[in-house]
């Protein structure tokens, strides 16, 4: 997926183009940063996704401005970071971060046909909780009218990756100056009922096998 | 801050444009994404960043690409976004996030006088941990030429915040359908400490002062 466009010119040994290496880093996140121009000035809006084997799913309201503006096949930047640590070195100059990102460029279509697109914004209720969409109370007929679904190919994209300990100046190893990583994860916490939930409705199994996985 | 360009068009109970709420988003958080227009394209791409005032500051290689194209002063959108809680609704319509979001638009400008642009990357330092800058190894002319210090004036603004329960359609609260929120936040672990450092060296107080802080 090495093109002009997303050919790592700092650093090159942080860049990965195959797509085991760009899936993995989108399955693990669920927010993106969707970058677009809007009357000549970028816009960064971030928002939900779902990915599906070499598409992405994104979906919002049929009178979103992104959204519409997106379904005209305008040029779009997807981008998706996690950090992993803080890497403090003995000089400020060194200091870093531990990180993954996948920068994507394309255009996104909008997906009109019904089964495809109740399809797709499945995809990005699996993709956020599993499961979840066959708990629910099934779509209906103005929820899909209301909705819009967009789908990216997944193309022209890279990920970047620090996956590293501390580098510093040769000199400065002499200094009595503690370098380390400060490691950072998302925890999620236990599920807070609805305050209108009817008694004795225990917590779904999505939730349940959502917070084993993400404990893990 | 409100403008035409930061007026929310949807929805606008969730919007803001008064610095304290605009500040306080930008205050809990450390990565940024930055959209711009490359070559007639959008690219978003995530960086550290810090507040002082009412600026922004940013700072990269020299060589990086992003930071060249923004010290022309071209037009930018600086996103910060923070998950707080998944929103279980008992359909999948009514799914939802609770989140904190700033959208800014600006230009910025390069910082080229010594004194400020030290200054400005201590701003950046003590964002992300207040009173590491002091700990370290002081910064090096030739450290300070390889660094770019952009800023941005915090001008055009606006935030987003959904901070509610489930609001789900009157006919299905009857449901037998587990609804609610799953709280999620970002938590730091035990910091590890280089394999290369001295022994004897206790973690920095910058560390545990931020350990404490991030844990409150």
């Amino acid at each position: 997926m090495e093109t002009p466009k997303t050919k790592l010119r700092r650093i090159p040994s942080r860049g990965h183009h195959d797509h085991e290496t760009i899936y993995s880093i989108l399955d693990k996140e669920f927010v993106c940063h969707i970058g677009f121009i809007h009357q000549g000035y970028p816009v960064v809006i971030p928002t939900l996704y779902g990915r599906d084997k070499e598409y992405l799913y994104v979906h919002g309201s049929m009178a979103s401005r992104m959204m519409k503006d997106l379904s005209a096949g305008i040029q779009l930047s997807f981008t998706v970071t996690r950090v992993n640590s803080l890497v403090l070195a003995r000089s400020s100059f060194h200091h870093s971060m531990n990180y993954e990102s996948v920068v994507l460029f394309g255009t996104a279509e909008e997906v009109k046909d019904r089964a495809e697109k109740i399809r797709g914004l499945k995809v990005v209720s699996d993709h956020i909780i599993d499961g979840r969409w066959e708990e629910v109370r099934p779509i209906l007929d103005n929820e899909i009218k209301a909705t819009m679904l967009l789908k990216i190919k997944i193309e022209e994209a890279s990920a970047k990756i620090r996956a590293q300990g501390i580098k510093d100046d040769k000199s400065d190893y002499d200094l009595d100056i503690w370098a380390g990583l400060i490691p950072t994860r998302r925890v999620w916490g236990e599920p807070i009922p609805d305050e209108l939930l009817r008694e004795g409705i225990p917590v779904s199994p999505s939730v349940g096998k959502f917070l084993k996985k993400m404990g893990e």
